[in-house]
């Protein structure tokens, strides 16, 4: 590494950043990507991590590893708080809450977004969201423990509550986690209990459009839609959630409200982009839209600074849609744009390339939308493997994962059904620490005589 | 199941309980298990998951499928709080706090034993014990995160702190996990790093006795000690630890107290029994000693009460070591016994068959003491990965573990390195909860609505 060496700085592990990172590995630059978490997350699987089909490792693997060959880039398991755009760097906590000041030359922000609860984060309690690891494991412990809960009551009222499961959100992955709750129910846990029948749990899906996958189109969303009611998947279409509480869920539908009972409810409808977007539009002075997220230039740069790229779900660009795509390919231009500057050529604009989009249905069954083709069934869930065999290849879990799905899909197995203390008493942590989903402290308290800011060597 | 059939009451799906309730499985009796977790623990390979080579769900499957098939059984998620041996009944808790009666012809108490700190609970928040998987992630985001604290670290003096490691208990556990620590951070981290070489990591372990695995026999003591040294462990033996704080341990070695700074300590030193032992032993006037186990019969009864048997960890008998043989073999016993007073056959005491035992020292290299044959190394490894994978038949991950040993032994790899938010906050919101490391609530609150003594149906 030189050390005159042009500095980018990338914030955020995940697709954006990743793939923004890897297209520097030959470039004569210096890299530092910053991530609060240790894990880059494969979030398309996280519902067959909430299901018991992956282990975390499985999808989440380390950042640095998955980087570990690239010589001129560094991982720091840091939370970026400021920017400081003049002096060109910004500041990052490490888990114990000292601060410590990154310069770049140039910067990337890959920083995502959050779930949304649209003004109603008291619902976060009742119903998680399907964002992080840590979300997909409270929710393992959440559906796979209301069967045991069910198991011990004996009231038939409240053990009805506990076997409805209700999902708010009719995108794919309110469609895949609700397919998946059905399985489990119909398919793996018959077995299992003496008191209850899992089979007869009810699965609600709450979306307030028409249809499901509606971005699918009207065939597609179609053959989805039908796939569900084959599963017993409960479909409330034009239907609003206007309230969540411990037991149930309310809901709007034709100027109606109706009340279901229901124990586990999930959180899969809107996102809200990372707070990080909100600091760099006011520092640049650029727009931001009802999601939160920065409107950027057609180079996803911020106004009156080029050095400055903000991509993937935090920002906003023609409509885009917020997928992984689009933030890998975003992740690969503000790359490409730092580099052929670095050897004076001139660079142009984002041009998004739409790969199609896909879900599962259930086991064997997907929509694929893909160039206008689109496949459904068996051969759709042909397609879905493969694409997503292709994604994992980076990592090492590709042999344990296509393991794990052959004893899930044909064995009809859960090889990951284990919930602890840690998952169910999560978000109540949390909570007690202020609502900051950080790591605080690896040595398990804050440590106040470590506090201030410290010098980058 | 006949409603008038013998009833038998099994407390722990440990190693004893499963037994136990297999025993049982054609048995004319109608079993209810009842477990405040709803996973089996296959402990020996708790260090894999602590240190990224296995998933938990690798080595802890649900109790309820592991035994499924045995119509005559059935499983409860609930805490057994109290005994009554006069009416026959123990009394159990939900998770959500409400309590039930569960009458009993026959009882098998096998609730095992936690970590012991000899009087210094006040240890654990700084060396988590190896008894539980919440224990086993909490030490997999301490040792992992250890690393990256490191690696942001600017002040040599706190980097070596980090980088040094500090195990208590020269046993089979304290043994293991020492070795994993150190193959960790000499042959897996190599690449990961910019800043440190992790494989200048400082591993130590302290024991009060003169040798490591001391109940192995001298022979393969010293080749484990010799296979420790190799991997770069340094043995601090006839060392009793007298205090432990965040940034280190105080030892006391040939009269003089010496200060050991290391931020990573992991407990593994003594065991004590289930605070039901000691329930027991005061309903039905046995001893207990110091590990507060309680002192059983030749036939594992209890004084007075020839129906009431405790196994495993929690209980005394003739010096028995509190190994998962010893579980097993009782728990065959108990149900035995049972069996044989329904056909009104004579019983007779419990006689344990010591099988031998193991450990492994670092990858391909293990000693095995089994019946006056000792084995050590290369040979030692190969009788170790027989009897892990023959222990692990019942369950459904024999494949994926042999396959994550593969990637782990051969190419150096730890699929499970993922750590979370959960992981890192779990100790203080277990404390925080008042101690109790049960699942509190399903729902994600206790719901006071719900509180006291419910009828069993």
């Amino acid at each position: 590494m030189q050390s005159d060496a042009h500095r980018v700085v990338v914030v955020g592990g995940g697709f954006g950043g990743l793939f923004a990172a890897r297209t520097l590995r030959r470039a004569p630059v210096q890299v530092t990507l910053v991530d609060r978490l240790n894990h880059h997350l494969f979030q398309p699987l996280l519902y067959q991590v909430a299901t018991g089909i992956l282990s975390e490792g499985e999808i989440a693997p380390p950042i640095r590893n998955v980087l570990r060959r690239q010589r001129n880039l560094e991982v720091e398991l840091a939370e970026v708080q400021e920017f400081d755009l003049e002096r060109r760097s910004v500041t990052a906590a490490r888990p114990d809450g000292r601060r410590f000041r990154i310069p770049y030359d140039s910067l990337i922000v890959a920083a995502g977004a959050g779930q949304s609860y649209f003004g109603h984060d008291e619902f976060s309690r009742w119903a998680p969201g399907m964002k992080t690891i840590n979300d997909a494991l409270e929710l393992r412990g959440r559906i796979l423990g209301a069967f045991e809960m069910a198991e011990l009551e004996p009231d038939a009222g409240k053990r009805r509550e506990w076997l409805t499961f209700a999902v708010v959100g009719g995108g794919p992955t309110g469609v895949e986690i609700a397919g998946q709750i059905a399985e489990l129910s119909r398919k793996v846990l018959n077995d299992d209990f003496r008191e209850i029948d899992p089979a007869s749990a009810r699965v609600m899906l709450f979306d307030g459009g028409e249809k499901v996958l509606a971005s699918f189109g009207d065939r597609l969303s179609d053959k989805a839609a039908r796939g569900l009611e084959r599963l017993g998947v409960e479909q409330h279409m034009s239907s609003i959630v206007t309230d969540i509480d411990r037991t149930g869920v309310v809901v709007k539908s034709g100027g109606e409200e109706k009340r279901f009972p229901a124990r586990t409810k999930v959180w899969a409808a809107g996102v809200q982009a990372s707070p990080l977007a909100r600091l760099l539009a006011e520092a640049s002075g650029a727009e931001t839209d009802r999601a939160g997220r920065i409107a950027v230039q057609s180079d996803c740069t911020i106004p009156s600074h080029p050095e400055v790229f903000a991509i993937g779900d935090m920002m906003s660009l023609d409509g885009l849609p917020g997928v992984a795509e689009v933030a890998m390919q975003q992740g690969i231009h503000a790359s490409s744009t730092i580099k052929r500057r670095l050897k004076g050529r001139e660079t142009s604009g984002f041009r998004y390339r739409d790969l199609g989009s896909m879900a599962t249905i259930s086991k064997f069954r997907a929509v694929v939308s893909f160039k206008g083709i689109r496949l459904s069934g068996f051969l759709g869930w042909c397609a879905w493997l493969f694409v997503h065999l292709a994604f994992l290849t980076g990592f090492k879990n590709r042999l344990t994962t296509v393991l794990g799905w052959t004893m899930a899909f044909i064995g009809n197995g859960r090889p990951e059904r284990t919930f602890t203390v840690q998952q169910v008493l999560s978000r109540v942590a949390i909570e007690q620490a202020g609502g900051r989903p950080f790591l605080l402290s690896l040595s398990g308290e804050d440590d106040p005589t470590e506090g201030g800011e410290i010098p980058r060597e």
